[in-house]
């Protein structure tokens, strides 16, 4: 059971160190121009600090997660492990939801605001953006269930193990 | 001690509570209209997808945390609660990043994709906003704060318990 848990969990780092790399490399090389009016409008990830905490986000959680991956999974450091990964966790989703709250504008605009969409006009840029956002979401989808196997693992919620067995107490 | 971290996380839920209360009424109120070329122009929080998302996780983790408050704190729900707050907290998160990366866009506008900004139009739905998500960020805060604290607590990283005294293993 306990070797069937690492496995699974290597399994679920694995997934994520993949997403967030193809987020990082999507998103960076995302660039695309048009001419309205003789005017060159250029689109790239870096105009928007949304999709530019989003690099970097990513970015750092592939290095987090790649050192992880790297590290003996027998040793003391593993509690600490669990509470970085909920950062890590708390890190992607907050990248991924201004990244997708801007992407959202970017397609459909704001005609309240007066933001029109730019899409139509960049449509390789925003191909670029929407390949890796999915990304995005997946890499967070995966911490999330890493965090939440590995939390119900440790406080065993449903009373497998007696609660007085437990040594902490509230 | 027990005692002591017991108040403490007592504290730091009520500080939430109070954060996001005043977070999702001040969003509510949040309105304005101007003129511009007699055109009548209307700001509202619905006007906006991310804002409206932080409006519904702000009200709904109001209520969680309410319900949390008012149960009792020595039962054996409190395992639940601990993983329950981590999803707290990654909602929190992932719905102030969204509203935060669109009033950036509101404030400073973005030149690159031609969207102004609208606050010297409609200031006082920008006020309300500011201070909106001021609230959020503070309730992110406090459960980040929250969820740190119980989880250094309950995984004990620094070995305060002995390593064999802890019941899971990886």
């Amino acid at each position: 059971m306990t070797k069937n848990r690492r496995i699974f969990t290597t399994v679920l780092r694995l997934l994520a160190l993949a997403a967030t790399v193809s987020a990082t490399i999507v998103m960076v090389t995302s660039h695309d121009s048009t001419n309205v009016l003789n005017l060159t409008f250029k689109a790239k990830y870096n105009h928007s600090p949304a999709f530019t905490y989003f690099v970097i986000v990513e970015a750092i959680i592939s290095g987090y997660n790649l050192i992880i991956l790297l590290l003996s999974s027998k040793g003391s450091l593993w509690r600490m492990v669990i509470i970085l990964d909920v950062v890590a966790a708390l890190l992607l989703t907050s990248s991924m939801s201004a990244a997708l709250a801007i992407a959202q504008v970017g397609k459909e605009g704001n005609t309240h605001a007066g933001w029109l969409p730019i899409c139509g006009q960049v449509s390789k840029f925003c191909n670029h953006v929407t390949g890796a956002l999915v990304a995005g979401i997946l890499a967070a989808m995966f911490y999330f269930v890493l965090n939440l196997l590995t939390l119900y693992n440790v406080l065993n919620p449903l009373f497998v193990v007696k609660p007085n067995q437990l040594p902490w107490e509230f």
